[in-house]
């Protein structure tokens, strides 16, 4: 059954006790600039620090009994596989969670905090499904995809859900497209509630396969990406793209080098923290590429993962 | 006449228009590790990235109009000058600063963009208080003290004054001292408002002249600050050193090394851009410095000006 925008509702009934309501910000030299009323959704305040533990915590509420008891299953290098193992915690359901031996050690060890147990892969497509078909085999667990599962993507669309909510109508509602997961959940519950909104995927060139796949009238899952927003790195799914393919309205592919520029300009005006792939939906405000002017505009920021440790080294202290 | 808590709620009717209303947030990680609770006024959200606006805002509020007329004029290296550009800017009333060739040039322009009229000096105590005397006979303006004045420290105060509307009771309230501006508005509203609260002030060993000028029994005014605290490099005024005197309950020196760690802390796990001045009063929470548990803690965040750019600059683009 092709999930729906109620599936979106229901989804946050199952977990608006679990998540956190993220404030929705504003930043007012930004609506100078652009001469519209810009509002955004703050992922970066989540837990886990991105709207995937959103789509986390509905899958593993949806499970039945005696899937629960099979414990979850999935294969991350980064922001997902944080969000299911403290989903699966808060369930006490046991995460078997597959990640690249490449995976920075720092999330790594945030996944095991959560009580998630790690084995390593080697870090290609190949190595991180056959080491979860393994350990789907041996363990049983129930598999859930971090974008493609409906458990997953419907509740990731309680973000844009609670967004309408708080602002009301919107003329136009930016995310960013990696999985499609974020995009997918959006599109349903948006175009459910403000039916003549607009929404547009984001995506970097370094890794541009949704707007290609789209021009080509089919998903387009072999490319090697070179983005630095390593959120965004993921091929569409089956189901997202179907998703997009049918109630995109566009897709804007940002330039990698205005991704950097738009993370800056957030941190310095609106001093919050967000990572690069959240910068992608941004970008296009800055430059000039959409037209905004008296429009009503909401964008999705996915989350605020950043590695600052070389930041916070490269500091002097004086003596 | 001595400022009291009652000028920091007459200051609030005034500037309450003007100014954000920043938010008040939590840190579950941080309440586990301290066993308290934990909430943070974020002034790093206010306008011109720091409380310091509150303080401007209130001055230039409270002048008469025969001074509005004649301008208001200040000397500061960063946060303050900002902040009076607008709060100027704001009220129709001209700015004139006096900054140090030595200031960072991003500060200067953001100054200007205020619309204040700069005057570069040397980069010396006597350099600003001879450039400014100047321009005070030349042009008459009215010079307003980064902290030292009454109208700025109990503008200031506000901050804490909403925290406490907003959360209730405290058991402790931490802030950082520099000037003495914010923690003598401090000291004032929530002494006022609660009696049996205690009230910590946060220096850097870099800085420390508020710890040592209290404990031999006169203000210091002589001593090069090596902090990298750079909000926190002023000695105390007058007024605030005899604020300070008689109503703080304790100052705490925070070791230089803390200040990074401290600062990393916030940005990594409430994703929140802070200033090494903010993470001074937070250090003492992390450090097991302060007995914390079961405790009610306000901190004061105090900015969120840092410059990014070098970091920024690190970030590799692939290609």
């Amino acid at each position: 059954m092709t999930p729906s925008g109620h599936d979106v509702l229901r989804a946050r009934e199952r977990i608006a006790d679990l998540i956190h309501r993220t404030p929705a910000l504003t930043c007012s030299t930004l609506d100078r600039m652009t001469g519209a009323s810009v509002v955004f959704k703050c992922e970066n305040f989540q837990k886990t620090g991105s709207f995937k533990f959103r789509g986390a915590c509905n899958a593993v509420a949806s499970l039945e009994p005696e899937e629960r008891s099979r414990g979850v299953l999935t294969h991350s290098s980064g922001n997902y596989a944080q969000a299911l193992a403290l989903a699966a915690q808060i369930h006490h359901v046991l995460a078997y969670v597959v990640m690249p031996e490449t995976a920075p050690d720092v999330k790594v060890q945030a996944t095991a905090g959560y009580g998630a147990q790690i084995t390593l892969c080697p870090p290609t497509h190949q190595g991180r499904h056959d080491t979860a078909e393994r350990i789907r085999k041996e363990a049983g667990a129930v598999f859930l995809d971090s974008h493609d599962d409906p458990r997953v993507f419907t509740g990731q669309g309680t973000a844009c859900l609670e967004l309408i909510e708080e602002v009301g109508e919107l003329d136009l509602i930016l995310a960013p497209v990696g999985g499609g997961g974020l995009i997918s959940g959006t599109l349903l519950v948006a175009k459910h509630l403000i039916p003549g909104v607009r929404v547009i995927g984001c995506e970097p060139t370094g890794a541009d396969d949704a707007a290609r796949g789209l021009a080509r009238g089919e998903r387009i899952v072999d490319f090697t990406p070179t983005t630095i927003a390593d959120g965004l790195r993921t091929p569409l799914g089956e189901n997202t793209f179907e998703i997009i393919r049918q109630r995109i309205d566009d897709l804007i592919v940002i330039p990698e080098d205005e991704i950097l520029p738009a993370m800056q300009f957030i941190w310095e005006r609106m001093k919050i923290v967000i990572e690069p792939s959240s910068a992608v939906a941004v970008a296009p405000l800055l430059s000039g590429a959409l037209e905004t002017k008296g429009q009503r505009i909401g964008v999705i920021l996915s989350g605020g993962n950043v590695d600052l440790s070389a930041f916070f080294r490269s500091l002097n202290i004086p003596h």
